[in-house]
């Protein structure tokens, strides 16, 4: 049995192991996932975003919970340095989320937010297409609502959730650029604290400066209430991310947005890849060295450079009707 | 008088106007960007990040204090969505940070950390150069210290400083990950708060494990407590900086970092242009949309088709040798 055959056939172990190997980006493990590539497409990807502290941790093992009880397996990938999963919590948090380590349908992983931003993205991808073909009905991404690189991995899920607490509205100003837009569903945590209904009907507000038109065609993002650790408002919460799955697939949006996703994924990769391939020729090519030693010494600008490398490679152009 | 006589002659309207051209990518402002490149160089580039909360905004509108009183002419970018300078917080703080707005000497400006992180970091650096050629002395850049790309700015700077607040040690686990490694000095600001003290001693031992070898000829970041609303500790953190610049000039440092610095610009901006490029043939191209399309409908799987394309421009590689 081939590693991808043994994953279909439910080996958590070697699902495990691939997932290592994406994450150190692994030439052999990449072969490898071009198969899984072609093979994924089935499960539901749903990111859980938003500030450190809110509880998005918490409110996964609780969504956890709700999906098993449903019957749905499911994979988690926590990619927030905070997170429990990921190792940097208390142990109490850990303790917590332990009610699911031990049942195997749940497969919990961490993936390290070292590095480069656009390799962790790539590992999410990766990892994602690899619960997708060991079989996972629903996968929960987990990521730290703050900076472009992470709110590009909430991107990667089907459904967006963003994770509030009472008190969060002074915030919301700041978070709206990017994160406010990105939302299919606004949660607010904690909600037995003070506030919860001043935040609640503060992203109402900001929801209607935001969208006043065609009400009938788009998605409204709901707004929950809920507390993971009293384990309220759950219910209601798993109704509206089963609303938005069924908003995906009777408008279509779920192929447009599985198509926007593997384009950025794939843009991502050949950006990178183009980068790898300067760099192993700047390795062999005195000339070429001493070229980019012009940049760093102010006499060439890194605008005029890159254009001169551009402009060779628009002589490979007529190469490019080879599409197969 | 052109754009770059302009700045160069303390115009502070057409920096500010080439600042907001750059910021937007407008390419007649790239072109001037060119010239400006091989003209910077002078300024000292200090880059202060650190999580939300612990007080950047305030020490940095402290440090354009402690530097305007040393006849030193400053510039601030602020990058962090909830720093006062770029309108995300408070109205009082930004009322405190007005001591500065009213001096000639002290260039402000906030950049939008809106749309992709490359295209805010490509900002920086070319607003960083036009106010070096501006004639600033110093540029404080502030950036929110979480997230990769966040990170990757503060990387810009000659000297970086990471701020925490007592009761922060908790999180330095998390923190370690990316941010400790490239902190030149450690600031435990709020410091008249209970707690400054054991937050400075978590981070000491934390260096202590980092760095065990080589302590005569590397940097051992130096721990500083400041109130920067008390105005305690400025005074030594000043110092400190000032020693971080020796270091920098006496060790031939700098060099390395701004080689460093250009380099990475280069590769940003080629990245970019190369996806661009390869955005506008997409547009063009009908055979090359059904091969794309392929990648969404996952019958062509990422990897593969990047492999295909890197292919191309291999083809043109005989075209490189053409360096000037």
């Amino acid at each position: 049995m081939d590693i991808i055959e043994k994953i279909q056939a439910g080996d958590v172990r070697a699902a495990a192991r691939l997932i290592t190997r994406v994450e150190k980006r692994d030439p052999e493990a990449i072969e490898i996932i071009k198969a899984v590539y072609t093979k994924s497409g089935k499960s539901r990807l749903i990111g859980i975003t938003g500030p450190p502290g809110v509880g998005k941790s918490c409110l996964v093992g609780a969504l956890v919970g709700e999906f098993r009880a449903r019957n749905l397996t499911v994979g988690v990938l926590a990619v927030d340095p905070s997170s429990p999963f990921s190792g940097g919590a208390l142990l109490g948090d850990r303790a917590r989320m332990s009610d699911h380590t031990s049942d195997s349908e749940v497969f919990i992983r961490s993936l390290a937010s070292r590095g480069a931003s656009g390799g962790l993205s790539a590992a999410v991808n990766d990892a994602a297409d690899i619960l997708n073909v060991f079989g996972k009905d629903i996968i929960l991404i987990e990521t730290v609502g703050v900076g472009q690189g992470e709110i590009d991995i909430a991107r990667i899920a089907h459904t967006v959730l963003l994770v509030l607490m009472p008190g969060y509205g002074d915030t919301l100003q700041a978070m709206k650029a990017g994160i406010m837009e990105i939302a299919d569903l606004f949660v607010v945590n904690k909600a037995d604290k003070p506030g919860a209904e001043k935040t609640a009907s503060e992203l109402a507000g900001a929801q209607n400066l935001s969208c006043p038109s065609e009400v009938e065609t788009t998605w409204i993002p709901p707004i929950v209430k809920t507390s993971a650790t009293h384990k309220t408002g759950l219910d209601d919460l798993v109704v509206e991310i089963f609303k938005h799955f069924d908003f995906l697939d009777t408008h279509d949006v779920i192929q447009a947005k599985n198509r926007e996703r593997r384009t950025k994924q794939f843009l991502d990769i050949l950006s990178r890849q183009i980068l790898d391939e300067f760099m192993a020729e700047l390795d062999k090519d005195p000339a070429l060295q001493r070229w980019v030693k012009k940049i760093g010494n102010l006499e060439l600008d890194p605008y005029s450079a890159s254009e001169q490398v551009v402009g060779w490679m628009k002589k490979a152009r007529g190469a490019e009707k080879d599409l197969s």
